[in-house]
């Protein structure tokens, strides 16, 4: 297993991580926003949900030291530590083709859920279930009236979150494509995922 | 087609929905939370999605007038009328056997999931993906701090919400089983669909 994944802009990577393991998502530039999702690696039906997680934690995302859960309830990953000011998103779905032409893209645009079902055929997985990501570093504000809003992220080159799993995963990290509106300052860049 | 099915408190019933047709889900009783589901008939993997409905209106929870969309993006509900202060949840999963094991039942409970799986089940769909529900008539508030609670809902007798389908599908209304804690007043009732 490589201890280090260089993941191109707009581009993922899926690592397998074993029960216990830990390993860092860096946003190596800054700015960058990463869709992260984790799968049970017996069985893909089972997988990180931001539903339960929700319930889980009583918040909208959670804090070092509370853990993300699959859609059966089970922890998933732990949340080890976190270099930026604790603002990441698990309210949004992942970019695809469909909201690309919403936005007036005519012809292919790269995709965070085209990069994770990619990531996941190339393993064997053709047919898996796109669920809703842990978007990390990315500022979503909820305001009092419900509504909510994009907004640009400030996160430093190097920042990062660390996690353990609590069960053999199969963990894709998409580096988000999204040219079009402000998440990633308009210049998606390059991450790492670090297992350690 | 019938066009009035009254549900049974803690069980759930299908629907087939015609595009262009509306309906109305009625608590009955009040003080009842529905999990209300949407797939489309042509093909039951594309269903509502609470995160791609977010991202489509821009807010938490859709209000009259705004379209509820699938995980193509696609509108599949319209938000057509709502006779209640206009409260609901599309922030938690559905209920299911082991959240009611975590909550310290022993044994079986009835779920709004299973409640879901087997009206599914029953029409053929035997291994649908179990989507984030629409929580009718729930009250989740969100603190500024981004923590959630669970409240006590105050629905009157005879309150209802409208929807249009935008699209042939197969609607599951399930009455909320949950009572042990506050979002069913403790005292799970019965519910109504109505096509009109």
């Amino acid at each position: 297993m490589q201890s280090y994944v260089e993941v191109p802009a707009r581009e993922a990577r899926a690592v397998a991580v074993l029960k216990g393991a830990s390993f860092k998502v860096i946003d190596l530039e800054g700015g960058q926003v990463v869709d992260l999702f984790a799968f049970s690696t017996d069985e893909v039906r089972e997988y990180q949900s931001a539903e339960h997680t929700r319930v889980h934690v009583k918040r909208l995302f959670p804090r070092v030291g509370e853990q993300f859960v699959t859609n059966r309830r089970r922890p998933i990953l732990t949340f080890e530590e976190d270099t930026t000011d604790g603002v990441h998103d698990m309210l949004c779905a992942s970019c695809d083709a469909t909201r690309y032409a919403m936005l007036g893209v005519q012809g292919w645009h790269a995709s965070c859920q085209e990069n994770l079902t990619t990531a996941m055929a190339a393993l064997g997985h053709g047919k898996v279930e796109v669920p809703q990501p842990i978007n990390l570093f990315m500022d979503i504000p909820v305001y009092e009236d419900a509504s909510i809003d994009w907004r640009a992220k400030k996160t430093k080159a190097g920042d990062y979150v660390r996690f353990r799993a609590e069960m053999d995963c199969i963990v894709v990290a998409s580096a988000c494509p999204q040219d079009l509106t402000d998440i990633n300052n308009n210049e998606p860049s390059r991450i790492g995922i670090e297992l350690c």
